[in-house]
């Protein structure tokens, strides 16, 4: 297993679906950073189940517990812990999955790799996990601040429904003004309700999620190999259910010719060096040049469907199986935090090995 | 800068463009593992420039010198250091880039980042640093090879030329017996033409790389941050001119519902766990189920272009800039042992941190 | 900060000795280890406050709580989470240092390094952090325990009372029949009486841990820089008040000649290679050669008493200080379990780091 | 095999001491670090062979070639890489040892980690690697004198004969006056003639060297794991023949009480913050605080000696073995730069690991 992420801000998150609760460890916040508690439960609430109908109506509180690394409103440079116990998961029933292998999910990779697997709720490759990150991804959130980087993605994509326009003709504070968290209102109500007519058909939809991150300096990314986009990409396609991820022009690119697709400089009336169009996305040669970045990360509908499958056991015999309890018809919406969330890591991380680079 | 890949099969690659040669360190290969220096040595032919009049004319032997850790045919444990000096760099004139920042490229952000560049050629930002990948990727296939995993990528699209079919109803064998790396002859040719209009426009053009791994064993991958599929997009992404990452059904799948994306387990008459349809790309949870894995890489145009575009120099003003020399109107052909290397390189990390985590 | 260790069985610890409590994480450990909560508690046990008249009176349970990782008596391959909250904490005065640099403390170098500090009773620089790596060595002990692989130390000296014969002629079995946790009685016994008279007279006393690994396979160690030695080294260096480490022959061994130091190999009568001494301390070349492992780890006395001292405030400013509380005069009875803690670690890693290195 | 040290200032070392050369490659090195190819070739003719009658009449011209990451007399950012060709390695005969496991070597360890090596001379484990950590020096070296840190080095003590005052009693200017590199000129008389009478009679000897930084700023150091002294540790004791470290009072501060033990602070006429002594070593809580840091390295005598030996060959028979060619009575006086590499190897990566975490 692997949970750390990051190289000099590190996190390193812990915690089953079903067992005592969920945590992360964030080593390597440089002491300093002015931080409430209240702003990581914040984050939490952007994630936790039970929001809205659209969403699992699964309740969980989530609540955050600091348990080191604060003092006085400011972080010390110690390793900042957080713990969230869990609370809906005793009473139901696994026992239907105990010696199942649900169709598209870990159950039988991690039975294959680990001899044995806490079957409750998918243990450690639930998408639970992920509520440890955006708690982390608010402290990274608290650093970027003091030097003006902000992330901010939203639902561009459910199943087919799309935004048309592009990140940049859109206003990005209406992100959160419904329950898709889809900045375009007319495409956000069609989302919803195709969201509505797969839950009602015991099915579930994927989409897309467009990540921004706005006020990145120039100078982040760590080439060859820790390229940003490649940081971002590896950081998106670790969430659960992700399948790609493409920055600036992506796969759209590869149909241009090069005398279409380049971004020619400029300097701009303030002096500054900007492109006339943004095909890098932000990144050239794996280095933030101080425009806009922007990316996309597709989310495949979730596995867990309350219809009967063809599927088999642990003893290879074949089984029909069907979803039990209460799952999101779509990730998309709760989606929005934890793409939000890596991104932070990712870019609080780049900020720091920057800095370490300077004679 | 971040010049190292890999967390137990460990590269570390060096040099510039222009300078004295280009090279890699492999750290963590175990002893024992039957390699030739000729086998690097044709994993290199492969992509070295100047093998059709597809690519760049530039003419380069790419001769590598192993400088340590082979002995008697096989592997000793030892680090295994790769060389490979440059020689068609001497006669050329940069003096037009010296102070210019081209269009998408790298030299803007470099300069900003590190307040000096090598501006010969790119420098470190050049693609002829990925020749170090293929040469390491080399040593990968070798252990791979003593557990039968084996990576085949191809050239599946170029500009708006697509292969009709999926990897799996194409003959891989045929990958090499023409000039653009693509199995399907029919469309190969198609391609040969587009990229030859192409270079005499003076323009260039991108594409899609679909790479493909047989015979890898259920296991592989760590959850929950280097997920299998994670780590082969962070390789990819980290490879120059990539805009894309997607695997399995990657994008085409977010428009399909749960009902339908869900691969059905079953057994085959040889007692094998096998899935109906594979959405999952080999990959479930991150970690491998012992299906094939197959992904899509995209590939921007080259940013190099023999026309005159708008740009600026290092003081800001605008300056029309034209390309010289000799590039590659399309890098695709070249791109595949890129891709098959870095498959290589992560499926070799992924064996070897398996084999560690068991009792 | 850096508050991991560990390669592949990787550690992450976090907590203030005066926050909510102390913790760590263990990444890495291999499914299927046995190991009952229980352990970990009794490996607490030996190192908390309180146990006896020669240790602080402070008293504090030291309770382990498992977050993640256990199900069913066994390990899952996923993250263990071990929380263990403080308790004694609450009603201290330390406004008498919140302003003052103790001598020989960390108070002046946090507050420089950090800007700020917790400086209620050392914060993260507290000798409290060690519990946390006691029970992640407790995790460690029975991975080891599978392979046959025992660390045990043992006081071998304090001040200037040294045991007078070497751990090879001593009944290890002993170490825990008396309260200094040294193995040969009647050296106990005096050891006992320096610390009680130490401690009536309002000072501490500093000595020496004598550290022993049995049933080390050959192969444990990673040359050239990560050495068996250099990393319990490290492991040992970064415990609390550790001035010097030595292995096998030590700083003694610069006293023999060549001739005189070489341990000549031999076969044993069950056809095992062996050597007739041990100046190696069972270690070449970094790596275990399978004889016993030996090591001496060097403790100044406790930077804390109960005596005025000259120093100054964090204005310059120059004052004097007396320790106000109830502290260790000797932490050698204690640090008997860190020790052992460490040499699991370490070890830990070192098994896990040889499998993945074999074809 | 673990080849790289250092965590952003980072070095990979390569080859075996009778292939075809030896090598290293920095990466994490800012760019605008000012460096001479010549001040590496400097450093390492203070290592190498056949420097006076005191060391291996042994002959090598180790010439640097600067592979990448130099450019107008300038670190550019990008990785250096070194390489040092072997010259003198041909002719010799090793088949003696080919089949022989010579008494405290690694021959018999890497045998049996590896199932092979290289018997050439030691192959990977031969101390001729430390050639390649002392070119890598001088670039961190180059690096830290940009902020004033300079590390010293000497040999302190030779078997019985040790020079008897500390460091801050000696002129470190004379270090390099006479061939054993000590500084204190009566001793180095008497510590030449005892290397040469070991010599002589085909023994060996070890000894001391004793370590020095000085202008080290305050903050260098990463508790709790990564402390500035654990760190030093483990690079000393990473270098071959090494078997002790202690710094500051070391073991013979087991001796002392707390009350004598302690370092006052005081502000001196200028205003800086001192320590009236310095057990402490210049590192309180494992971070600098700006006294002088110190340190001691046991070093074993050399396990080649020209004598006959018992011992076993990979068969477990019973042989008796001398060594034979030309190699160093005392390895003291050219282990020197190795020490000061090292040293400075572990600053310059805490310098840049500082830098990281400021806000």
């Amino acid at each position: 297993m692997s949970n750390s992420f990051g190289s000099i801000f590190r996190i390193t998150t812990f915690g089953e679906s079903h067992g005592v609760g969920i945590g992360v460890i964030i080593d390597g916040c440089p002491a300093g950073v002015a931080l409430a508690a209240d702003e990581i439960q914040q984050a939490l609430d952007r994630r936790r189940p039970g929001q809205s109908d659209l969403t699992t109506p699964r309740k969980e509180a989530d609540q955050v517990e600091v348990l080191s690394g604060l003092f006085g409103g400011y972080t010390t440079g110690t390793p900042i812990s957080l713990l969230i116990r869990n609370q809906d998961q005793a009473s139901h029933d696994y026992s239907h999955i105990e010696h199942a292998y649900r169709p598209s999910h870990a159950d039988y990779t991690y039975d294959q790799k680990y001899g044995r697997r806490d079957y409750r709720g998918g243990g450690r490759s639930s998408a639970r996990e992920t509520a440890a990150r955006v708690a982390a991804g608010a402290v990274a959130a608290a650093l970027l601040r003091t030097v003006g980087i902000r992330a901010q993605s939203y639902v561009s994509q459910v199943g087919a429904v799309a935004v048309p326009v592009g990140y940049e003709q859109l206003d990005l504070s209406l992100i959160d003004t419904n329950l898709v968290r889809c900045p375009h209102p007319e495409t956000a109500d069609r989302m919803a309700a195709l969201i509505r007519q797969t839950r009602d058909r015991h099915d579930t939809v994927g989409g897309i999620v467009t990540g921004v991150a706005l006020g990145v300096p120039v100078g982040l990314g760590e080439p060859v190999f820790d390229k940003l986009h490649a940081e971002l990409g590896k950081a998106m396609l670790s969430i659960n259910a992700v399948k790609g991820f493409e920055y600036g022009s992506g796969f759209a690119g590869t149909l241009l010719f090069g005398s279409e697709h380049n971004d020619a400089f400029y300097t701009d009336e303030a002096g500054l060096v900007r492109t006339r169009t943004n095909h890098s996305g932000g990144i050239q040669g794996g280095i933030s040049n101080g425009q806009d970045i922007y990316f996309r990360v597709a989310f495949k509908p979730v596995a867990t469907i309350l219809q009967p499958q063809a599927t088999i056991n642990d003893q290879g015999e074949e089984i029909m199986l069907a979803g039990k309890g209460r799952h999101d018809p779509c990730v998309l919406p709760r989606a929005v935090p934890i793409v939000d969330a890596m991104t932070n890591l990712v870019l609080a991380d780049m900020l720091l090995r920057a800095r370490a680079n300077k004679v």
